[in-house]
Formats: structure tokens, C-alpha cells, sequence
């Protein structure tokens, strides 16, 4: 597993030298399901990269990826869940603020995630049997604070109609804030910037750092407290597991 | 004008090694009109070290300031408008995405301003007779490009509440981002990250993206497109100029 880990860290770097070589030409950007659901042929091309990088080297393991249709049951067999690019539509509109992110399981047991924050070079990795470090630097496990005391990041459009009560909770927090990448965003829950993440998102939007989370005191769930099905986009929350409670009293 | 220019240039990089040395030892944090609305004594020695170095150097001069009541009127003489730290819920809760901010006016005309990312160690400058750079690089004026393929920034309690029609703008762009540093988010603007950023803020809050935005074809202005007063806090919009017509088809 070391030696896997270590080729996911090699290849997550190289998918972010390819971005930042290839992000300033003109890209062919398309949509999606509607015109704010965006994709780009690089989004695409990195996905390839990986996909192929991994399959060369492990011929028998299978995908579960946001483009072209990868879509493997991560509950058997050697399954890795890929994002190429989180945060398209920041890519294309900022430049920056999106992240690459590669989570690993076998048979249904996640076994390393890695978030890549391309443009600020910081790789998020580990779970499992692994650390769980920035850049290296070992992060600590959750350490409890008051909501008064905390930020919490919230879907934009999940805030503005308070679903299922999450301006209530906003409104017992320091504020709310929205950053267009869920791999990020959850980075700064696993490092204690933020409280919590709630967004509407698909499993390789919260693959890695569900597995980076769990090592820290974090779990990924639904608004009912039960895992995600790792198949649909649904809405979900990155919260510490010993706030899920507190939490729960304004988001039901 | 050059040489004060180069010494605001020297004191808000003081003020920024002066923070990032000093954040890591336990705050008191205060609460001024509600529990979310903090000031750390970190907020205060900063603006006085500003405060001293400029009164030392410019003793005839007057200041605008966030903290200890200073409230020169800048239409009258020579005046330094200073938020020592811009953002300071993130500061107390992220321990990054907040700025050190000064703007400097002579008889009500902005001379320059300078929005420095403390953490990234990037400054934001220029405006009056300066073009305006990040780190030295100079940022080019705005340059149109339609709603759908643009960010915008919004407060988080005008978002949720469809202030003024905020949330049917939202609609209409790829999306709403939220970053809680008014300072920075303006930055975002600039720099043509974001089409445009909407709050309830103080001139503080402003006064130095203004002077920048001057240059680069932006303008500072309430939800009726007239200029803020410059004393008391106000819901306003910077955008770029040739937006702001249909910006206010949205929003009125």
C-alpha cells in the first residue's frame, strides 16, 4: 500500500504541472447539464493522464471518475475515484481555487485520499494506514470549539434557501462562506479553518477527503447522519463526528 | 507623491510581518456590536503602529480608521484611511484571507491605495498617478465578458436574503462565491477573477479598492450607482463601470 500511495502523490503532481503548463492557452470549454455545469477538454485530458498512468501500472484496478463514464462500485475490488479537475467552473472563470483529487479503495475500504491544490501547490494526503499531512505537515484530529467560535462553508444556492434549516445554523456560527470546490473546501475542514461543509456533491467530490476525514474525527454523511450511497450526486455534510449532534439540532 | 507612496509601501509590509509574527500566541479577542463582529488586540496594534509611523513622518496629516475612533472626513486635507486588519473573523477563526488595507486621499482625491494578502504575502497598489500592480505585476483594465461566464462575490446574509435582488443576479452568473475579506474580495475583482462584489461595509472597507478600481475602470457605488458617503457603514456594489446598467437590470 506504501508504494501505491506514493505513485497516487508522483501522478497527482504531474496532473498539476500538466494544468498549470496547459491552463493559459484557449480551452474548449463545455456545458454540461446546464450553462453554469461546466467542462473543459483539460478536465478530460487529466483524467486520461491518470487513468491511463494508473492503468499501466495496475491493469487489474478499476474507476469510478467524474468524465467519460467511468463508473465502477467502489464496495469490490481495487476501485480509485478520481476528480481531474474540482472546481471547473473557478478554473475557467479565476484560475484558481480547484483541486485535483484521487481517493483509493479496496473492496469498499478506503485506503489514501489526496486533494491537490493546484495553484497554491498543497497536497492534502493520507487515511487509512497513513498520516493525514499538508504539504507533509501532519494535521492534528478534530479539536472541539464552540459554533459562536466557528465558520461554516455552505452551496451557495443551498444557503440562499436555507435547506433543511442550514441558515439557522449559519446564523449560530461566525458566517458562512462559499468557495466553488468541495475538494478545498474540505481541506480547510481537515485542517480547522472551517466547522463544517454542506453542499450537494458526487462521490468523487468527497471520495479522498472522506478518507483523509475519517482519520481526524471528520465523517462524510447525509442530512440524516447516513453515508452518502457513493453512487449519486446528493447533499451531504463533512462535519466532526462529535458535533454531528449539535449540528443536527438546526439541520434536519 | 512617489515618496509616500513607497513609504505606505514599507509600512503595510511592516504591518504584515508585525501580524504573521505575533498570530500564533493566544488573542484576546473581543466582541464589538454582536458576538460575530470581533476585534483582537492584534487589530489595534497594528493600526497604531501604522497610525505613529505615518503621524512621525507626516505629522500634519489625518486618518480615517476602524478602530479608536479616528474619523478625519476626507474631503478636507491630507488623510490616511487605514482597516489594520480587514477581515478579522477569518484572522480570529481561518488564520488566513484577511488583508491590511490603506488608501490616502488629499482634499477628497484618492492618491493610492494598497490592499496587501498578508498570508499570501501579495500586495495589491497603485491608483491616482500609479498603475496598479499585484507584487509588481501590472493588472490590466476590465475587459467585458458576459454575465454567464462570470463570478460574483455577495455577503452572505444580503445572498440569503435576495437583497435587492442579489440572488436573481446570482442566477444569471456561473455562480456566488463568499470569502468574508472585503479587502480580498475586491482584489478578486481587480484581478478579473470576479465580475464584481457586492456588501454592507465601512469606507475602510473600500476607500483603498476604490482608488485602484479608479484606474482599471471600476467604480465603488450604493445599489442606486451613486457614490457611498464615506462616513457610515453602507450597502455597496464595485463593479466595473460599463457593467453596472445591466448589473442593474438585477439589482435595484
Amino acid at each position: 500500500m506504501e508504494s501505491k500511495f506514493q505513485f497516487a502523490k508522483e501522478i497527482i503532481g504531474q496532473a498539476g504541472q500538466f494544468i498549470r503548463k496547459n491552463m493559459t492557452k484557449d480551452l474548449i470549454i463545455e456545458e454540461k447539464t446546464r450553462f453554469d455545469d461546466l467542462v473543459t477538454e483539460l478536465d478530460k485530458e487529466v483524467q486520461t493522464l491518470l487513468v491511463d498512468s494508473i492503468h499501466a501500472r495496475y491493469p487489474n484496478d478499476c474507476f469510478l471518475a467524474e468524465e467519460n463514464n467511468l463508473t465502477a462500485d467502489i464496495t469490490k475490488g481495487s476501485v480509485w475515484v478520481i476528480d481531474p479537475i474540482d472546481g471547473t467552473v473557478n478554473f475557467v472563470a479565476q484560475g484558481c481555487d480547484f483541486a485535483v483529487m484521487i481517493a483509493y479503495y479496496e473492496e469498499g475500504q478506503g485506503q489514501f485520499g489526496l486533494i491537490y491544490d493546484v495553484m497554491n501547490d498543497v497536497l492534502y494526503s493520507g487515511g487509512g494506514q497513513f498520516d493525514v499531512t499538508a504539504n507533509g505537515q501532519k494535521l492534528p484530529p478534530f479539536t472541539d470549539k464552540p459554533l459562536s467560535r466557528s465558520l461554516i462553508c455552505v452551496n451557495s444556492s443551498m444557503a440562499s434557501q436555507n435547506f433543511m434549516g442550514l441558515a439557522n445554523l449559519g446564523c449560530q456560527t461566525l458566517g458562512v462562506r462559499c468557495f466553488g470546490s468541495a475538494g478545498l473546501s474540505i481541506c480547510r475542514v481537515l485542517s480547522g479553518r472551517l466547522l463544517a461543509y454542506f453542499s450537494k456533491i458526487s462521490p468523487w467530490d468527497y471520495a479522498a477527503g472522506s478518507i483523509m476525514g475519517e482519520k481526524l474525527g471528520y465523517k462524510i454523511c447525509d442530512f440524516y447522519g447516513k453515508k452518502p450511497n457513493f453512487e449519486t450526486r446528493q447533499e451531504v455534510m463533512f462535519v466532526p463526528k462529535e458535533k454531528l449532534k449539535e449540528i443536527q439540532k438546526y439541520v434536519h
